[in-house]
């Protein structure tokens, strides 16, 4: 295919051509997966007191060592602010989690005393000041704890919640619609005839997205006659925010998917110096779509899903995490240098990528017990063992 | 605390008492995450027929060079067999993904060629048999292509799609309720007094438990008063299949939960020789509710999660993924040895994992921008960079 570009060009358009999605309030226990637009801000000190770290007493760490102590009484979480009297020599029994009470400074565990009544010994050596959790020590009031673009995981659910975010403000996620193309395949619940295929690549897709914590609304196909189905593809993506249409997007007679892009919109490119899934485009209709038409061969489709699909729509989202990680080649793997080479891997339990090339772009099955791939850019041939290479995995 | 177990026992006591989830057919396009329960096996040789791979001509590889090609007609993906007529000499004009006609063996691409009306001229070099993607060629009908025990991603969901299963076997997922301990705790919408904090935890374990794959079914919170609550810890025991409890699980006075769950079921395990989350147990109950008690500090809480909670899960639920992966350390660390320790890292833009402890296992908001945590195991007190650890995701 003439006219293709490089790989680092399409990531270059991708941004250019992203539109932010719009930010929604969302209710914190919905938000698992989607992607922050505000940050997260400390509404108090952390800790918002200066909270008890062990169950135990609370002493005067400057009388730690002037004899017996004696217990004046009990102190648990939950319980307002105290105050322990000005006797010297006094503690009060505490729990984890409480606000440390007027007057003691220091906590001295259970398993370092020995109780005899209200009289307490220490058994065991205390620092003034031990085991309490200083109000602020953490952070400030007003500090920003998550940032803007994270995602919301676990780490930053507990923030959340813990600062009083019972909503947040997260991207509002893409209306997608998925296409499958060709006059060769049938629904994944028939018998096909000898010539026929089963439609594989939008379940391929859909779950792919689903991993990823979006959702294709509408799965569809498309046959190869294009006066009876250009327009439902236009009336769709009108609807769409995003297309993933997978095959017809070539340069065979039968591939009509190209020129209907073009009467519909604007082409940002067609055509990438890469292998497998070469001759994908992206167009941008008038109504503001994304288009994503990648070839129709599972291993293409595949490629070009974790590729740019998924990071696109990370982006889109306002995410600020990288799309791949890096890997090392466990073993020497060869390509022609003209093309940037998507290499399917298996990473071993010491982390390291080892090559599991397919047959052909046909030969998805051959992904099974795979990872992801490694990314081998072009310019090289020789990629030797140790060599770390950009890897995206299948699991995003 | 006495007799704490090691993290490996830990992780034996995990599989020994290990109840494999049941079975249940699921419609393929709800499928994304979960776990396989059967081998999704090839219905026809793949590829089914003789494939071609390109648009282009089909023609004789034998008469590749005995002069002049003539053009006998087009086939398309999706029509039935045909047979080239035996007239030497011909082609038929075919496209991808069509079943190869009969009588020919090579597809020349269309950018290799020069046609003038219905005669062709090959403008490169060929080789006889290139652009067949051969019947059987990448495996044969009755091939196990992806094991039990797998999770359906979109290879897999591809795979399953293209070999007819339209609805897969997968496991039933676990009925889980997660709580809170704690009268100092408030709602997260809540202002809380200054004694008071948010209930954070349960947020956080939701949250994991989804990006998982799981669905925490309940949300509760128990008070520090046994005499109330244990009852209700008992009917939702009774109605779960996993419970998980955030507080109240060490050697406090108030930390009524251990002696609760003996009175339910039996202890398999209290006490861990790690940091942070070491008085964390599990117990099971009479009516087969494994109930993890997760110590409430929210780092101690996280760090049950993800090293036990959803590994466990995950073997419930029948998958053969390993929890960890191993990364290496990019700087010293020093541990004090008698204990595993969990460290908080950042991975760097090389995949190397640089250390980000927290002040104390109430520290949690500093978990924000780390990646996960590596896993120091007792025995050893000096992790020099260059170090291979294992390393725990928060993106599970």
């Amino acid at each position: 295919m003439a006219g293709r570009i490089s790989v680092r060009e399409v990531d270059r358009l991708l941004k250019e051509n992203l539109q932010l999605a719009p930010a929604i309030d969302c209710p914190l226990n919905k938000s698992a997966g989607r992607v922050l637009r505000e940050n997260l801000v400390a509404d108090r000190d952390l800790p918002p007191y200066d909270r008890i770290m062990m169950d135990g007493y609370a002493v005067r760490g400057a009388e730690l060592n002037q004899g017996a102590i004696r217990i004046k009484g009990q102190l648990v979480a939950g319980e307002p602010h105290r105050e322990l009297d000005g006797e010297p020599g006094s503690a009060l029994e505490v729990m984890t989690g409480a606000i440390l009470p007027k007057g003691v400074d220091t906590v001295i565990p259970y398993e370092d005393t020995v109780r005899d009544g209200d009289r307490l010994t220490l058994c065991a050596k205390a620092r003034t000041g031990q085991f309490v959790h200083r109000k602020g020590s953490d952070f400030r009031a007003g500090a920003i704890l998550v940032q803007m673009g994270s995602i919301m995981r676990a780490v930053e659910a507990g923030i959340a919640a813990s600062c009083g975010y019972a909503t947040v403000q997260v991207s509002q996620r893409p209306r997608i619609t998925v296409f499958g193309t060709g006059d060769e395949l049938v629904e994944v619940g028939a018998r096909p005839a000898p010539h026929q295929v089963r439609r594989s690549n939008p379940s391929a897709i859909e779950h792919a997205l689903a991993m990823a914590s979006f959702h294709a609304g509408r799965i569809g196909h498309l046959l190869d006659n294009p006066q009876k189905e250009e327009e439902r593809l236009r009336d769709t993506m009108n609807n769409s925010d995003l297309v993933i249409i997978s095959g017809a997007v070539s340069k065979g007679k039968l591939d009509w998917i190209p020129a209907a892009l073009d009467r519909s919109g604007t082409r940002i490119f067609h055509g990438v110096a890469q292998k497998p899934g070469g001759p994908m485009g992206l167009w941008i209709t008038d109504s503001g779509c994304r288009v994503f038409a990648l070839p129709g061969n599972p291993v293409s489709t595949l490629a070009g899903t974790f590729r740019y699909v998924i990071p696109y729509l990370r982006l889109q989202q306002g995410s600020r995490e990288r799309a791949a990680r890096k890997v090392i080649l466990s073993q020497d793997f060869t390509t022609n240098g003209n093309l940037t080479f998507f290499l399917p891997v298996v990473l071993d339990p010491a982390g390291r990528a080892l090559p599991r090339p397919v047959n052909n772009s046909g030969d998805f099955a051959r992904l099974a017990g795979t990872d992801g791939f490694a990314e081998l850019p072009e310019g090289s041939t020789q990629w030797p063992a140790g060599s770390a290479v950009d890897f995206y995995p299948w699991k995003t």
